[in-house]
């Protein structure tokens, strides 16, 4: 149940208070010379530790030996932050209570959206940036309305009422306006239901609808919401050429937002990095990275021509107690990940569907596979549930790669932070996840202060 | 066996071509108006991953789940490193090859002391240093010719050659003089040996040898060496009121090197971290940690007031595949951990020797135990070996504080780097562990230059 979708003045009124803590450091910031960005964009690879940053590089680099070149995220690491939730139960985090700690700069419970430990919603900084005039949007590949999204644009007691929040985006509006501009991802089902159907209400307000990736980057409107799955994206291998990556996501969504005179602010998410993990899927958990390290890229090559733009990537938390390396062993062997040309999953689904299981291993595993190897997923097939074969061929990839892992949750190890662009070096050291989003809010009434003074200029 | 002991000339001489790399970069540094510092404190916590980083910080603020309070490492976070060995069989490292790549700026096999994958010496920043006239230093909790140390002070095709590690200490000069002035750790069957007493003949040159804490804190000679134990000192939980922690023997440490005009360089290991890890001993493992943590704020105290003291701090790679949470449960208690007051290796061995189990546990383990973890500890108990006793008991601290592992030895994955003092920002960002050698080198350099140039101001 949505409990305060009407409530969004409220939210509003009362987050004057939040704010004002802030303005100590405000003031102090403001004197300073340098300028803040016009432009922010927040990406968050969802479960994305440090063992993952760590392997994306070695897999990049493979078959060396010598893991040289560096990942487009490396170039721009500085420092890493804390994860802990303020939850009566729990101490290491969920994506919801992490999402809100970056979007709202509070410490919350696990699957709270935007909301305190009260249950009263907070102000997002990109409620804050659209409060300002900017320009705003929301990219995932996940549900646009999973919990990592959903605690940027909207508020809810529980991640779970993706319809819901879903009614939030377009129901909430900021000085008569939706809040958010660019919706794009995963969660076609949670827009079009039988209750009502949010795409043709977007769509009646004026904001594009696409589906597809050609669609989308066709799209010239500056409002626009593109769905491309029922509910999250197939992984970047699985992807059908329809589909668009993060990349093509991340693209699409700035050529749109930076029309907007006063600036925007931009989240992206590489969800399914944990739901790899979730699932302890290596070859899953490296192909989102990819896709994750492949929009960071873009996103920073924006703010490198821009020179107007913050660029903030991050983790939530790690997940599955990911091991570069296990069981004694001192190697983990990328190449053996690189044979894999789509997932566990899709080959387990392909297989649960009466495909042969070792032309199917064959198909889409360019290795030598033992007897062994293939007589565990014929025995896994029997059972003809997708789940037991996917565990059989993601057995392989763990042990041909010799990959550990410990849990199908989260874990509470610190997680990297990169950044680049103006004030950049705010968010270096030892932070805490809360901190994005105490400076995204610094640096946003900062912007808005300065933009005021050119037009007091201007009017003198 | 030892194959160069005598090859240190040689040693020297080769070593010009690898300083001659950061010939332009030194330049382009001297150029700056930056001072180099006259003394380097280089801190290696063996196995010391970002999970044993962050777990420590749960365990410094636990009985709280606001883990607020930072670590004395958090607060100088600037980074990290990769740690990926260039071994002919292995991508993960062993300390051996990671510690020549901190010392000397090259990648090398696994199991190399300060060789190169040819088995050929490379000189390390502890033998420039002491070149440069300052005075040098090595202290560990492992043996003092341990992989890490040794990498520093000696040349070996081999870590396992401990006895000809210790030759090297002693044997290999600079300029007629001994190469490390001061030497505190374990490792006393090293130098105490029927071929030979290393302590004799340090004493004989003029050095002064101490054996317990108190004579520790007593000395007033310059050179000095100590050993605690004959091979590893105790874990910190389990140690004499005799024996030195790490912070005492830095602090006896800095006492002697300080009184060189000419600066210092000292290495200080925090080497059981990685021996825990090995051990899969969550309880040892936080040790090791508050050992090393107290050590780094004792040079970050000596750094602050000197003003003329650079601290770096790192790990060689992370161990064991540790994550903070596991089995799918979203918490981690360090206060299952607190309720230890000794490791369960020291437990064991009371075990072992015949102490009843039951009030062997109840003494040291204040947790109400179950039936069920006491009969397990008694079931192992009957076949008297430590290990089995050892392993049963960490059973119930991995399960009470909800620990997970993947391995007995080492994993790839960056590890965190630290720094305080003058041109601490040169380690910022992603580096790799070769970063470190050719760093200090450069600040080895540019220290003595503005040194010559003081003195030829002077001579004018």
């Amino acid at each position: 149940m949505k409990i305060w979708s009407k409530k969004f003045a409220a939210v509003l009124a009362s987050s004057a208070l939040a704010l004002s803590a802030f303005g100590a450091t405000n003031a102090e910031a403001a004197s300073k010379k340098k300028d803040s960005p016009k432009n922010i964009i927040f990406l968050i690879g969802d479960g994305m530790g440090n063992s993952y940053t760590s392997a994306y590089r070695y897999m990049q680099n493979a078959p060396q030996q010598q893991f040289v070149k560096q990942t487009k995220l490396d170039q721009y690491l500085v420092g890493q932050q804390m994860t802990y939730p303020e939850d009566p139960a729990q101490n290491v985090t969920d994506s919801a209570s992490a999402a809100t700690a970056m979007s709202a700069g509070i410490k919350t419970y696990n699957n709270a959206i935007a909301v305190d430990n009260d249950k009263q919603p907070v102000k997002t900084v990109l409620e804050r940036a659209k409060e300002l005039g900017k320009a705003t949007g929301l990219v995932a590949t996940s549900e646009i309305t999973h919990a990592t999204p959903a605690a940027f644009g909207s508020h809810d007691e529980s991640r779970k009422n993706m319809d819901a929040i879903a009614d939030d985006y377009f129901d909430e509006l900021v000085g008569k306006k939706h809040k958010i501009d660019v919706l794009l991802g995963g969660g076609k089902s949670n827009f079009v239901r039988q209750d009502r159907d949010l795409t043709k209400e977007f769509e009646k307000a004026g904001f594009h609808y696409v589906t597809d990736k050609k669609a989308l980057a066709k799209n010239k409107e500056d409002q626009l919401i593109g769905l491309f799955a029922d509910g999250g994206l197939d992984k970047m291998i699985d992807r059908k050429s329809t589909t668009p990556s993060l990349r093509d996501m991340t693209t699409a969504a700035l050529k749109q937002l930076k029309k907007d005179d006063d600036g925007f602010f931009l989240m992206i998410e590489g969800s399914q990095i944990d739901w790899a993990g979730h699932d302890n899927d290596i070859v899953a958990a490296m192909s989102e990275m990819k896709d994750f390290d492949a929009a960071f890229q873009k996103a920073v090559d924006y703010a490198k021509k821009d020179k107007n733009t913050l660029v903030i990537a991050t983790a939530d938390h790690s997940t599955g107690g990911f091991s570069v390396a296990a069981n004694g062993d001192y190697n983990w062997n990328p190449e053996a990940l690189q044979a894999f040309s789509k997932t566990p999953d899709y080959l387990a689904a392909q297989i649960a569907g009466g495909a042969d299981v070792e032309q199917t291993l064959k198909q889409y595993i360019k290795l030598d596979l033992t007897t062994a190897e293939i007589d565990q997923v014929k025995e896994a097939a029997t059972t003809k549930k997708v789940t037991d074969i996917d565990n059989a061929i993601e057995k392989i990839a763990d042990s041909r790669s010799n990959t550990g892992w410990t849990t199908g949750g989260h874990t509470g190890e610190d997680v990297n932070v990169y950044a680049y662009g103006p004030q950049a070096e705010k968010f270096a050291g030892q932070i805490d996840n809360t901190d994005q989003a105490k400076l995204v809010f610094e640096l946003l009434e900062q912007n808005t202060k300065k933009k005021t003074k050119i037009n007091d200029k201007k009017m003198n």
